[in-house]
């Protein structure tokens, strides 16, 4: 084969807000109503904090069919087969198109402010739609399902199971807990149990933060201005935020108990990992803090940098040249490419120029470990299906035979 | 001179806490009698969660005398002068030597659970008692002030301002802000200025973190578990608490503004150091997140990256070999060693023992600079009056001739 197998890591669909309704049980359908103007306005509103509307409408000119892949199965094939992209793990969406799922689901998921109810309700409706839009494609399209896992032990573990059965391949869980218990506590070992028997991965999305101590009070109070810098500090620590429950994950011992379980941290780089597991290595190791502080590491067998190696993955979004050159670092097995369509700040639609600029020069194999081998192990894809359409769409090998 | 000039940037001292009553203004010291007791038995609490027992009753056994060095200017005179430090900077203390300030002064300085009158109370009364405690040998003791800087601006000023008058050489702020405003909002420029205006470096010392989210409730209900692995969680992401308010400050330009403000960041190890620096070049010189996110960098003439390096510097404690390895990538000028003593995870009483470990077989003059030259320029220490104690006491340094 010619060409490389592409698999996205990191991709986001959903229809518009209000298509939303039908998907919704009828019961909600009342609160549905009234709560859709308040959601549009909140989008809109948090488009405007977070983008430049200009620029932003610029990018977008044109581009109208393309961007209607967010929900067209059609538009979105176009756009894949373009890009070169033969399958693709699918998120929800928001702020751009419109079309975050009702409710507070999506992959936030905060637990603040809604019901477990209600984000339950918004959930179900996205995981619903996703479930028939997978069905278009079934082997082109990873589907994950939105899991509120923190307010119900059983009911989540309901909902994996629902998921299964209808087609995802995936989990999106929120990476805040609020003031719920972390990811390290007993509670949740029904739900990497379920996960792991399924085997569903397990999705950590990054964007959640705590936005209030970077812009100020949302909704902001007449006349308020956003401190400077704001936006620095809220893309300098974004990827922190992303990484967090995966730290009480692996010192909890979720991997030790539930080994063949995985997780996957998507769009908050990958530059952070070879420090990260310098520092897990150490502290485990540490045998002067280790004997002052107590017994923090005895129920685990291997090292949580261990653990990370052989059960995460790292969604690496819009990929940089600098993360392919620390790809041994990072875990050559650890690094899963991904395209974030159709965000603005995504490879689209200049995906393949960005591939060749990120791994142009590298072995080939280890090009295709990063481009679609690592996801299509991780996601157990049937790759014997997928290999006639890589062949007819996928990034021809000798362009990348050398470095831009 | 044949023995290096040792500065520790990081020492603990403060009376026992039933002792603090004297320098409680009177109006609180009612209130004092009430909480002395209910403080005592939280903090007995907090070592019991934090420290192993019998490994730490152990490790204090025979060494009562040295450990009242916590509070008594000649017994501390004595360890700084067998592990060879000629000066050093003081910090409240705490859990070990249960000599914490009363109502929630200290270095974490939580604005929760406490009022504004109260907590100034408490940090007054420290202030008070280490200006005394300075006062014994000025040349050596680096005395901080604690200042609760969320609540009022003009008393935060007004109180930096006793400090420096009353022999203080710099300030301790809270690393976590709770529900105030964030280290970027113009709020702070009053106290940016002062600090800049009479060359107080600001220090942020780590340890505060949301202990809740790892142990669970504080108090602890009847019954309830730590879950596993709580500890291992907390010191990997202690040092993550510390550096978030900086980058703040950073980011928020108030090193543009008050280009010669000095801050230190201590006992967070310095092992994050490089990888912070990349991700602050990277996100600074990102013109396609730039460019859609808005406009977040324009108020900065340099990147948050070069801000650090002019005007932060980092309290390397218990210096392991790898930092001193990494120096350059830190930054040589941005090491400033620490023993952390009367800490039992602190280097003493092996001081010398764990230099020569750390820094055995580096350059000499790069070996100067790590375990007192920086620090000595950064608090502007007499070094010619320092001198004859360091020609007395002060490491060798042909031991350091070669790596153990």
């Amino acid at each position: 084969m010619d060409r490389f197998l592409v698999v996205s890591s990191d991709g986001h669909a959903g229809p518009h807000a209000a298509e939303y309704r039908g998907y919704v049980n009828p019961e909600y359908r009342d609160v549905f109503d009234v709560a859709l103007p308040i959601q549009i306005e909140m989008t809109e509103a948090a488009a405007k904090s977070f983008l430049v509307d200009d620029i932003n409408k610029e990018w977008r000119k044109g581009r109208d069919y393309a961007l209607s892949g967010a929900w067209d199965a059609e538009a979105r094939d176009k756009v894949l087969d373009a890009d070169g992209i033969a399958a693709e793990v699918l998120f929800p969406d928001g702020v751009t198109e419109m079309n975050a799922p009702p409710f507070g689901a999506g992959f936030t998921m905060t637990p603040e402010g809604v019901t477990a109810d209600l984000q339950w309700a918004g959930c179900i409706a996205h995981n619903r739609w996703m479930a028939e839009f997978v069905s278009t494609a079934p082997e082109r399209r990873i589907g994950l399902a939105c899991i509120p896992v923190l307010w119900d032990i059983d009911r989540a573990v309901e909902g994996i199971r629902w998921a299964h059965t209808n087609g995802l391949r995936g989990v999106v869980f929120p990476p805040r807990w609020g003031s719920f218990a972390a990811y390290h506590h007993p509670r949740y070992d029904p739900v990497w149990e379920i996960c792991q028997d399924l085997d569903m991965p397990i999705h950590f999305h990054s964007g959640p933060a705590p936005i209030e101590e970077y812009f100020g009070p949302v909704p902001a109070p007449e006349g308020h201005v956003v401190p400077p810098g704001a936006m620095g500090v809220y893309i300098t620590e974004v990827a922190m935020w992303l990484v967090r429950p995966l730290t009480f994950m692996l010192w909890g011992g979720v991997f030790e108990r539930f080994p063949k379980l995985k997780v996957a941290l998507v769009e908050g780089t990958s530059i952070w990992v070879p420090e990260y597991l310098e520092l897990l290595e150490q502290r485990y190791s540490e045998s002067h803090y280790a004997q002052k502080l107590g017994d923090y590491r005895s129920h685990l067998s291997m090292s949580p940098a261990d653990y990370f190696r052989r059960n995460v993955r790292v969604g690496a979004s819009c990929m940089p040249r600098r993360e392919a050159e620390l790809r041994h670092a990072i875990g050559l097995g650890t690094i899963m490419w991904g395209s974030d369509y159709p965000h603005p700040e995504g490879s689209w639609p200049y995906t393949k120029d960005q591939m060749q600029g990120t791994f142009g020069g590298l072995p080939e194999h280890e090009i295709a470990q990063m481009l679609g081998g690592n996801a299509a192990e991780f996601y157990n894809l049937d790759i014997e299906k997928l290999a006639p359409l890589a062949a007819r769409i996928g990034p021809e090998k000798r362009s990348f035979a050398k470095a831009d």
